[in-house]
């Protein structure tokens, strides 16, 4: 009855209240060996959690910085680069490499399909002057998957990098860095890290580190030779965000102590009962290949979505998010990310069925909800165990 | 994935953050002119929530403190009160009586059945020596409500107060103390009022009071008179539980705003969506006359109601409360009390939707879901507005 939210939005996510409670001690001075051995203990774990033994490095912004990082270190005004676009996050991989003087090629992909990594193999066939493939693990604006593993591949084969947002996708599945050979691999804290915004990571391959010795790209803050030199000092080049770093460790030790199998399976198994659950409304599931961070949902036709997300907040305080873009009011998008328990999940289909009744939509009443007790009940021993 | 808990306990309750984070201030010096400011905001609250002119006293003890205070400033040794007991909580009413040295009379009711005030009638007409009447608003051990307004008027009718165990009632529906001439109200804070346990609150009638000046008990922590002196200078006897009574303030602010009607209609509908959803299961209410502050649900025969509990706990963080006496392993009681929103109710009915499934009772699995949204969507544009 008072207040309280349930966010199911792709960032912010709830945070655990150990991770909050962390950020919220006294701040420590960021040059003194007592945070050196904060700063030690964060990267070895974002090596684990990268899946990598590059270093990966932080940024305090949002992960829209970390792509910016990634443009700026990495290529010279001018340069080609093949942009994958199917939704909003596309996009802006595009508008990045356009600010920094680049020639972006834009592979269009229909909103909700994933790309071919035959697709991408053409296109780089075509022009050999490519230097990378900048796309996304998934695209949080449609919901959909695209096969990094092939595309990196293709890449390789032809010569080009591969750059890889992740934002909302590391430590959701599996997109092993360095067992994919994958050359950036961007992320952010508000997703599955399940920490507040305003941390971004980044790691490269010691190819696409070549290129930042190269770049003639203008930078200064998010300038990687620079943080290289303060990583190597176990410190930063700048002043780091400090209450964010400790809520980081916090996070990272339980993510640590959980293991990325079990946080990969508890995501498949919870997003899975999610598809089927909104499958039994008789409702659609908008991307053709799922993620499992994030369930997008096509409403009926004529149903409005921005009616819908604006009663289950007033109402239930339900948080979801709507649609970006060419699907703004026409899909609803409920996030598994963040500190959610398995039952959540339930939770946000009640609130979906509940919504969708109340404008009139019809329902059978709890049908999604037992689809998907139904699939957490049949995989919860082994999953939850 | 992250262990996350659901509390549907009958104390402790969730707490809201901001309700926590008041009492996370530094601590102010009790007898400071701000900290009686405090005092009074606090005081001037409670009284609202008792419905009451008279001065609300609170302890810094559980809610049995309260109800040891009710008997050692009520009572003299060898006095004769009249204990409704039908439960652990009706036996511990009785326990206090007797620790004190009086007389308890007991007046005993099955599990699960409410008193009838002719019953009580009876009771008192046979022995006009009895001093009071001592009674649960409901039992929190079987969830049954007893009809206190009927019960005060029995027994002024025969000269004896109405002394009220309404620990885990009061603000959760109508026991307006003045109006129904209740004599003592004791309340605790790790229920309706949503804050972490550790205080309790006590009120008494004028009528009641006159018996404060005479009680021969012993009495020093719980001595009123003192406590009545301090209150009159704004202050109190003994050190008061400074942090607690600033996440109080807190939480009687977020009452005041929301406002005791509305707190009504929510549990009432969460607890109604609640029954009707077990019964929709096919399992029984185990009170006869349930109250809106828990649903306890009687489990099919040869159900272990602890291995319920331990499975709903440790795989789905989900804590609810198992029976206590005689009804140990038998029922399962879910709490609506505390800082929870209207969904939580269905998340509570999934987990024991998943629980008797996994436990091998044959579930048609959303059932309960399906008829507690039911009764949630046709009230929630009244309740939720």
């Amino acid at each position: 009855m008072f207040r309280k939210w349930h966010l199911f939005t792709p960032g912010p996510v709830p945070v655990a209240p150990e991770v909050l409670l962390a950020g919220a001690r006294p701040t420590p001075h960021h040059r003194l060996p007592e945070f050196s051995a904060v700063l030690t203990e964060i990267r070895e774990d974002l090596k684990k959690l990268f899946q990598t033994e590059r270093p990966v490095f932080f940024f305090a912004s949002s992960g829209t910085g970390a792509m910016e990082a990634a443009v700026a270190n990495l290529f010279s005004p001018g340069e080609r680069v093949l942009v994958v676009c199917g939704g909003k996050f596309g996009e802006r991989w595009g508008e990045i490499a356009e600010a920094y003087g680049l020639f972006p090629l834009y592979l269009h992909v229909p909103w909700g399909e994933a790309v071919s990594p035959e697709t991408v193999e053409r296109a780089l066939a075509q022009d050999p002057e490519i230097k990378a493939v900048l796309l996304q693990a998934h695209e949080t604006s449609t919901g959909v998957k695209h096969p990094v593993k092939e595309i990196a591949q293709v890449a390789h084969r032809a010569g080009a990098l591969v750059v890889v947002d992740a934002i909302s996708a590391l430590g959701v599945y599996p997109l092993p860095m360095d067992a994919w050979e994958l050359d950036v691999v961007v992320a952010g804290s508000q997703k599955s890290l399940a920490l507040p915004p305003g941390l971004s990571f980044l790691a490269l391959s010691e190819r696409a580190w070549e290129r930042v010795e190269t770049s003639r790209s203008p930078r200064y803050y998010f300038d990687l030779r620079r943080e290289w030199k303060a990583y190597q000092k176990e410190t930063t080049a700048y002043t780091p965000a400090v209450s964010l770093l400790l809520s980081l460790r916090e996070s990272l030790r339980l993510v640590r102590e959980l293991g990325l199998p079990r946080l990969f399976a508890h995501y498949a198994l919870v997003s899975r009962a999610c598809r089927e659950g909104v499958s039994a409304l008789g409702l659609e599931i908008f991307p053709q290949v799922p993620c499992e961070a994030l369930t997008v949902v096509k409403l009926p036709e004529g149903l409005d979505g921005g009616a819908l997300t604006k009663l289950l907040r007033r109402r239930y305080g339900v948080v979801m998010a709507g649609g970006q873009g060419k699907l703004k009011g026409k899909v609803v998008r409920i996030t598994h990310m963040g500190y959610q328990s398995p039952l959540e999940v339930v939770l946000a289909l009640s609130a979906l069925e509940l919504g969708l009744s109340e404008l009139g939509w019809p329902v059978k009443m709890g049908a999604g909800v037992a689809r998907a007790l139904e699939i957490i009940r049949d995989k919860a021993e082994e999953v939850y165990a």
